[in-house]
């Protein structure tokens, strides 16, 4: 653990420079608007450690794939998150020295990211060798409100002189990933112009072609203007402004960004919409936009907002990844998606994991209006092609989904998890049910949902074998959610979540036959389905092999793990952990260990099928053995303790995912922030320690509140309603901000929320 | 299948020119001295397809390791089998027009393997289009009596013209690996000097420094000559030696190199010496050097050659293997090993896989002196400080040897081999075993062997856990032999090697307490060995688990088998095979197919300790299942199938091996000669055809024959006895070639064989 920040509910401030944790900062600030983003650099020229990125959703690049020993199947190139050019930079002067934070005596200084309303705040004074001294106030936001906006407000005193300040705003497309495979150039030039105070970049992606445009434009306020200079390369322009300044006196210099990219628009009208579009945020000024941002991210947090009472670190962090999710996506385009570190580093291919089905799904459908959790849907839907052709890659019929993906096609090449870590299929067939289950909108099933699901239930049967001896179907050689176990047979969970998919498969079949036996008809025709094939999906629904021990009566993660050494993690001496960074591979797998919650992970997704006393059985027998070194690990184990009556145990899980960036738990944030396992703090509180499920179309809550805590309370928005659930020791309120009436069962009772308030006494 | 060269029983005859398949004609005409060797390149230069490859024993560079994701434990380097100077060539003009098969019109072309003396022979009629044409006669040999020493004669003899032939003989140390993982340069220039018909280029290896020094000497017989131009780069030396030559008579080139490395000589010395040594060379000539390497070939052949009547394909065959063996390792020098493709090419890094101890030492032991396996058994017994590290690494006790090695390290980064393959430390003990049994040298165990088995039993003891339920001791998380299977738990193979390194260390204990006490008790005192340990390999040995099937009653390969869909390889469509270039990993690894012999392999190993019911149960299991998809397992099928009376098997599964390059079966030949399973074919005619055992210090033989053969003979060297072995469809005749007289036991009977020939009627 490791805090740079301060604690405030609204805030994250840095109040020194930290130049040997510069790059954990920059992670931190980080920044964004949902389709880019970037990491909180400074604006003017750092010589110190940095790690300058600035990523754009969708583009990527098709790195070579790198591995020990080629496999069959393996992906020729994956898809990396892209380091695309950097729009921001301002080089700033004062009397011809470069100001440079790592060079001059900088005192007052502060880093603050706004979480309330959408902006990094930084101010400083600064004195260079000649005793020049300034100070500075800079303001940056990504606009929510037009995605193509970056508006950076820098604002310079000189303190004890009168004089010259320059200030260079640039665009620099000649950047590279930390990371490359081969050292190869990833970008290259296409189009630039540059006159005073307006300039135009364009890049392209090698192999890919996305063609990404940037244009600025800037201005000076309150003073004289000189531009003196005009730099026109071929992946770098800028201007040279000059500025006479006088002591005490304030000079605001303003940069506005519009980017375009040809996933938007037509390569041809890049240059000129970019103008366009960077003409009318000028037109408008810095304060217009600022304020509608503000206004912006207000009614975001009026839908989504988590409080905490009498636990700042808290609240500081629930917010924090409220706020850093929704930097990373909003929904409003299904071509995107939730990458694992979002716009905030490069590290990882791809921006899809299953934790987008597993573990931001539930958070988007909660917090924002249905489209976005349906388009995360669609994103798949869209995908169902390439999810086909994988599944034929490795001899199979059906769909599979991949692992790690950017366009639909697999990015992962460890042959454990690119063709063994099959059960992301059934999250993602478990978030159309979720989808569904929790929104009521049926009308996604005939439309895509039933495709996908039938393409993946034909998938998992054709995976699956029939063991004569076992009288079973069995599924060999497959690593489950827990990666420290890799090539098992029969694998509890996947196994599970296969049968699942099948019999709500074949549930939807038969809804669809019956309300829209027209569109049903058409599907089964185009997906030529038989009724042998769907007596199949039956007989292994009926046959499906569970492992399970008669003993203890716990579900068995997969065949052989009673052979295991077993043991509690806490029998082992400290230095042995991280397991992940002290043994050796073989080591870890044969071991008893848990990386993340797997048979546990079952148990919560089809939560209503098991009784306490099973859900109780598991969690004692796995807890004492997981590690949860996977981010995703700590809130599944939360919500279950918290089912369970286990109330210290789900704080203890909730803490440690609701900080794991902000006091960098794992040492690894300066690489960018943990987004999809943000998701999970939501999820520990929301369904964990309020309970909240919804069965039969009806939100069902059973809350409990960590000891710690005075209060809590959080925003649900079900079926045109918002909802603000607020629990304390004593009461439970529920209060109904906006739609009709509704029905929700408290602690087993079902109760009538009016437009007034209704509150209950704590269990 | 492919066959470019003609079927002759001491000879690898290529007929014609084929450009397009010069690779695989490079590898077939590969040759050696145990110490270097090279492709059957030409001297000449040659504008076609190519891989010119020399390598010198023991000289190898630390490539970077490439992975996917990296593991805990990966060597950070690994060592690469390196392309050396190429110190044979000789470029060639004809009235200032440079010689060039692939351009200049080709007649006559043979490329001729002579395996009974040793040397590579050429001839052809080439004219250029100037319509000069001439007639070249070539001999090259790697001298087998002078390890440092290269001789090649170069004849040329004009047909149609007077004019000039220009020699020019150079040494290029600018080579580079065709599979480098970054494109590195791994040699670097050290000294140079060149003067008329000597020349001296040293190079060496970056990072690993090995000095690599080559002398050359030229010379030219019959002709006024002049010596007109020198060249003397960094990296590159060379003469230019004019001779007017008169047509249809021949001019005669000669040109010896000497290479010396720091490996043996002071690094100050390389120079001196190899000028010396070519010197020595020179002053000897051609034509006794000549007779020298034919006179060693022809008396090794007396220790080691094989027979077989009646067909010529299977006499090229094993002859051929037993060639390429030799000149990839003759055993005077412990520091080296068999690389798996000698010096024949550079795919694969590493010169050691448990090839050796489990293949290619038995070969040793019978057709060679003793001192030759015993250094192979010290090869690794030097190399056990670390496979101490290695086990460290791990986590744990004793000695773990690598998968892939060169100078002891670990050099393979594959998971579920460094990691998990670990069934080699199993082989390497057992080739002690072996050694002692054979040879009845029982002094290599206090000197060398126990330790060395000792290391290994803790490292299995600390490898394997008590599990309670079972009330045994299981081992998980290993790949055994067959490497379609990965981290399985309890491979029968591993567990029951393990079991028995640990009996057969007990044993050699009691053997040193009895024989050489006071050893003894310094090597228990060195190594730190307590009663409480014996005691605990006791009981592992007593409570190993193995798994068996009841209703089968064969071994199972491993915990989980009898869930797979068992099917014979013979159901399978041939689109499907080889199903390593077909199937993706997965799809082989829950598969039932077996790679190579992994049970069978424990059989064979432990063949006395298995009854004749057991082998064949296990045989008629296996055998179906198994796709032999790896170089070395059809011997071990073939010997045990022999042994079973499946005759028609064990010869179907010998011709698999026996000529697997010279007809390039798996269609890779052209990246070199599969080295280490060439000793397959000789163990299947000797310890599958003959029955060949050495039990209680006897040698014991139960003959069988091929139906498509007459008659077959073998060499055996046993116990200061040279032995030739005859089975003809008649009988068995033993003949005493050298040496005292020895009891046999033939088919079971106790026999004394005197000087003169034994022969009893075949079975």
């Amino acid at each position: 653990m490791e805090r740079i920040i301060e604690v405030d509910e609204w805030k994250v401030v840095e109040q020194e420079l930290h130049p040997e944790k510069n790059r954990l900062a920059e992670s931190l600030m980080s920044i964004g608007n949902g389709h880019m983003g970037m990491r909180g650099n400074f604006e003017e020229t750092y010589s110190g450690d940095t790690h300058e990125g600035t990523y754009i959703g969708g583009v990527y690049y098709p790195d070579k794939t790198r591995v020990g020993w080629w496999k069959n199947g393996y992906p020729e190139y994956f898809a990396k998150v892209l380091n695309a050019p950097n729009f921001t930079g301002i080089r700033i002067f004062v009397e011809g020295s470069e100001l440079d934070l790592n060079t001059w005596n900088v005192t007052n200084f502060r880093r603050e990211l706004n979480m309330k309303h959408g902006y990094l705040y930084r101010t400083f004074t600064a004195e260079n060798e000649e005793g020049h001294k300034i100070e500075a106030n800079i303001t940056r936001f990504f606009s929510i409100v037009s995605h193509s906006l970056v508006a950076i407000r820098y604002e310079i005193k000189p303190v004890n002189f009168d004089g010259t300040l320059t200030f260079q705003p640039y665009i620099n497309g000649d950047v590279r990933n930390e990371d490359a495979n081969y050292d190869e150039d990833f970008w290259e030039p296409v189009h630039h112009e540059v006159v005073d105070n307006v300039g135009v970049l364009s890049m392209r992606t090698r192999k890919t072609a996305f063609d990404v445009t940037a244009a600025m434009r800037t201005s000076v306020y309150g003073q004289e203007i000189q531009v003196t200079n005009t730099t026109d390369e071929e992946e770098y322009i800028d201007n040279t402004i000059e500025v006479a300044a006088t002591e005490g006196e304030p000079v605001t210099f303003y940069k506005y960004v519009a980017v375009t990219t040809n996933r938007d628009y037509e390569q041809e009208e890049l240059a000129e919409k970019a103008i366009a579009l960077v003409g009318d945020a000028f037109e408008a000024g810095f304060d217009e936009l600022f304020d509608a941002q503000q206004d912006a991210w207000e009614e975001r947090w009026k839908k989504a907002d988590v409080t905490v009472g009498g636990d700042a670190e808290a609240q500081q962090g629930i917010r924090y990844n409220i706020f850093q999710l929704y930097n990373t996506y909003d929904g409003d385009d299904p071509r995107l998606n939730i990458g694992p570190k979002g716009f905030t580093g490069e590290k990882y291919g791809g921006s899809t994991y299953w934790d987008t089905e597993a573990y931001c799904l539930p958070f988007y459908l909660s917090t924002a209006d249905p489209t976005i959790a349906r388009n995360l849907l669609i994103y798949r839907y869209n995908h169902l092609d390439e999810a086909k052709e994988n599944a034929q890659k490795l001899g199979l019929n059906g769909a599979l989904y991949p692992m790690v993906t950017m366009n639909g096609q697999e990015s992962h090449n460890e042959w454990e998890i690119t063709f063994e870590e099959i059960h992301r299929n059934g999250a993602i067939a478990h978030a159309i049910w979720n989808y569904v289950n929790y929104t009521g909108d049926a009308t996604y099933l005939p439309q895509y949902g039933f495709e996908v699901l039938a393409e993946i239930s034909r998938f998992w049967s054709s995976r699956v074998h029939f063991n004569a001896r076992k009288g079973k179907y069995v599924m060999l050689g497959v690593t489950g959610p827990n990666e420290y176990e890799n090539n098992v047979n029969n694998n509890w969970y996947t196994n599970r979540m296969a049968a699942w998919t099948l019999e709500y498969t074949l549930g939807v079949a038969r809804f669809l036959q019956r309300r829209y036996p027209g569109r049903y008809e058409e599907l089964v025709h185009a997906l030529g389905i038989r009724t042998e094939e769907l007596d199949h999906w039956k007989h292994i629904i009926n046959n499906m092999y569970y492992p399970y021990d008669e003993e203890t009566g716990v579900f068995l993660q997969q065949d052989g793990f009673m052979d295991k050494e077993l043991m509690a993690m806490s029998e082992l001496d400290s230095k042995h952990l991280p397991i992940n960074q002290n043994w050796s591979w073989d080591k870890i797998l044969r071991s008893c260990f848990i990386k993340q919650a797997d048979v546990l992970q079952g148990l919560y997704f089809l939560n209503h099928k098991y009784s306490l006393e099973e859900k109780k059985r598991n969690f004692y027998f796995y807890e004492p053995m997981t590690v949860h070194e996977s981010s995703l690990s700590p809130c599944v184990h939360s919500i279950l303790a918290a089912e369970i009556g286990e109330t210290e145990k789900a704080y203890e899980m909730y803490v440690r995912t609701a900080r794991l960036d902000l006091d960098n738990y794992n040492n690894d944030t300066e690489d960018g922030l943990h987004i999809t396992s943000m998701a999970g703090s939501w999820l520990s509180i929301v369904h964990g320690f309020a309970g909240m499920r919804v069965m039969n179309g009806s939100l069902n809550f059973t809350p409990m509140i960590p000891e710690d805590w005075d209060s809590y309370s959080f925003k649900i928005n079900f079926r045109g309603r918002l909802l603000k659930v607020t629990v304390t020791h004593e009461r439970t309120s529920i209060e109904l901000e906006e739609g009709n009436d509704l029905t929700v069962i408290l602690n087993g009772d079902m109760l009538k929320v009016p437009r007034a308030l209704i509150a209950v006494p704590s269990m």
